[in-house]
């Protein structure tokens, strides 16, 4: 099988599996009982959250674990809202967000809030010159995706972050959940109050997620009950999956060391192979994206025929983002950038990890380059 | 290690960590993609829901999985009291619900909502009358807990939703966190429109559970974003997690057809054992209690000392309920059936499974004949 298919989920590592078994095993505890075996699961529980804030350069504190990347956006985004709408009701979001952001913000929408949706380039960028000119006074929220999940665009976090400094009413969110180990983000240093970061992306166990709050930021609680992860997101902590999260994050980190240059290489090789083979058009931008995303066009087929027929070569691509592969229209964020229907209702995106190699690229363009003439004759 | 805190969380069963490991090793894509390993994952999901919608004689569509108890009770009460507070917005509870129900409450108060407590009596049971004389033609929700996870009183769900029927506008929500498997509940007879599930007390995993949503029953969704769960709860699928659950659930169900039997004999021996020892009073009552949990007091001794002791004999019981045993001050629960502090501050609950034996109670009241005599000298 070669899976090019990492922005919708990765395989989990072989590692990360074993740490979930052990601990949902002998530490199964629930680690709010007083109890000794209670304060065993709380203590793997401090390690985890240790572990994930030193590799984050944060705080234990300001490390909430939630159930992933949808969590996270929406406590974030709705947890905001609610708590400074006496502040002002004026929120910021991009054109490009996650369904899990756009929705947040519709949804908010309907109960009173205004949003700005700040419009992007042809390459999928938002401009600093918009955001400075929308961010008012009574502007309570800005949230951005650092690396949008179908073409690989990278928002200009760390500008935003600076220019936000002048506005310290406004909250800066982060969707950083396809940047985690692809495209390092300093949040201290990018001034960063809030930033989503999901596990099942970074080869860590679906269910699990990370909120970084910032020390002093404030959430309306989405959910409230025990005083779990400082009452700001209540339950029973899933503490195998946290540890298996911390786990997962430690190695996928250590490999992006080398790995962040091998992705690139594999994107660069792809994109001048594909870009040869006649009716292919590439939408990642080829400045300031992720090195793991390729989007590219094949107009006049339709994409999922196309995903069927790679499938049949064993290998395994999608159209726009898994969230919302089965919504009908073309890609919302190929329209935000100003592309036709021609080419946002036949976009695919491969997306790699670590482990991908060499070979799945060039078995993916010979794949291509075979199938595409004979969809095409059959197409008419 | 004698296991008795199984109300606060239970030991997952060997096949269910089995099932788990399988499905996120073998199945790991995303259930929204639309290649043939997405369709795979998609499948498992659709199987697990219908194998859990059949055990709990429901349809496929009125299941909504969730990441736990916690936000199955917050996304029932929040997503009613959001959804509906047009029509009005007075809701109705209990005085003896879970921290996450009850803390639901005080965040729609305080924003707003009018929230009657239904006061309980000494066995910790509202009554008809009161449910009858609060009821109103703007009450959008009542909400219940079935058993109680304290002391184990069981509330008159069957006849509050036959009384409801005539209040169609009023929800009626039921936790069936602590029943699930030990009580049994028909959700149709009972006329229940939401119900709470979580499986990490049925020996699933925790960061799992069940939001039973009749159909026709609107919910303003906590998660926005993606379709899964038919809108009402956005985010990609834990399908290991999922599959795991149904797993644990088909076990659990099929081990209650006799265990509950045993259950209530293990409770019947502590409860004559424990009554003959001086200085222990009963705070379950004999009638309309589950099976699997006893609650008493051991007045003049601190909770925490006692639960250390018996740890030391490898005995594991615990104080109130998890969620709220590191809070201050005595038992809500037992404080709303109207003891005094002596008895609310020095309560102890054992919860069994049904992996309990006759053995396990032995050991448990031969330890505490031995330990409270020197705990009591100590004390002075």
């Amino acid at each position: 099988m070669i899976y090019l298919d990492n922005s919708a989920t990765t395989k989990p590592y072989p590692e990360v599996l074993d740490t979930f078994r052990k601990v949902a095993e002998s530490h199964f505890a629930n680690p709010s009982s007083i109890h000794g075996k209670g304060s065993e699961a709380e203590r793997l529980l401090l390690q985890a959250r240790s572990i994930v804030a030193d590799l984050l350069h944060v705080h234990s504190k300001e490390i909430v674990f939630t159930s992933g990347g949808t969590e996270g956006n929406n406590l974030a985004i709705k947890g905001t809202a609610f708590q400074h709408q006496s502040r002002g009701k004026h929120l910021i979001t991009t054109a490009v967000e996650h369904a899990s952001t756009l929705e947040s913000f519709k949804q908010l929408e309907d109960i009173g809030f205004e949003v700005t949706y700040l419009p992007v380039d042809a390459a999928g960028r938002i401009s600093m010159e918009d955001l400075r000119k929308e961010v008012r006074k009574d502007t309570i929220l800005v949230s951005m995706i650092h690396v949008n999940n179908e073409i690989g665009t990278i928002q200009p976090i760390e500008e935003a972050g600076e220019y936000l400094r002048n506005f310290p009413k406004a909250v800066f969110h982060v969707d950083h959940v396809q940047g985690l180990s692809k495209v390092p983000l300093n949040f201290k240093k990018a001034k960063v109050d809030l930033c989503t970061m999901s596990a099942h992306k970074v080869h860590g166990l679906k269910g699990s997620g990370i909120l970084y709050v910032r020390s002093g930021v404030k959430l309306f609680p989405l959910f409230t009950g025990g005083e779990q992860e400082g009452t700001v997101r209540a339950g029973t902590e899933n503490v195998p999956g946290v540890v298996a999260m911390a786990k997962a994050l430690r190695v996928v980190l250590e490999k992006s060391k080398s790995g962040i240059k091998q992705l690139r290489h594999l994107q660069e090789t792809a994109r001048k192979e594909l870009c040869e083979i006649d009716g292919i058009l590439i939408n990642t931008p080829e400045q300031n994206s992720a090195p793991h995303i390729l989007n590219f066009s094949v107009p006049r087929i339709k994409p999922e025929v196309l995903i069927h027929t790679l499938e049949e070569e064993g290998i395994y691509i999608s159209t726009k983002s898994a969230c919302s592969s089965k919504a009908q229209g073309g890609s919302r964020i190929l329209e935000a950038a100003g592309y036709g229907p021609e080419r946002s209702e036949h976009a695919l995106r491969v997306s790699f990890s670590f482990e991908n190699r060499q070979d799945d690229i060039e078995r993916l363009v010979e794949a291509l380059e075979e199938v595409l003439p004979k969809l095409k004759s059959v197409m008419g």
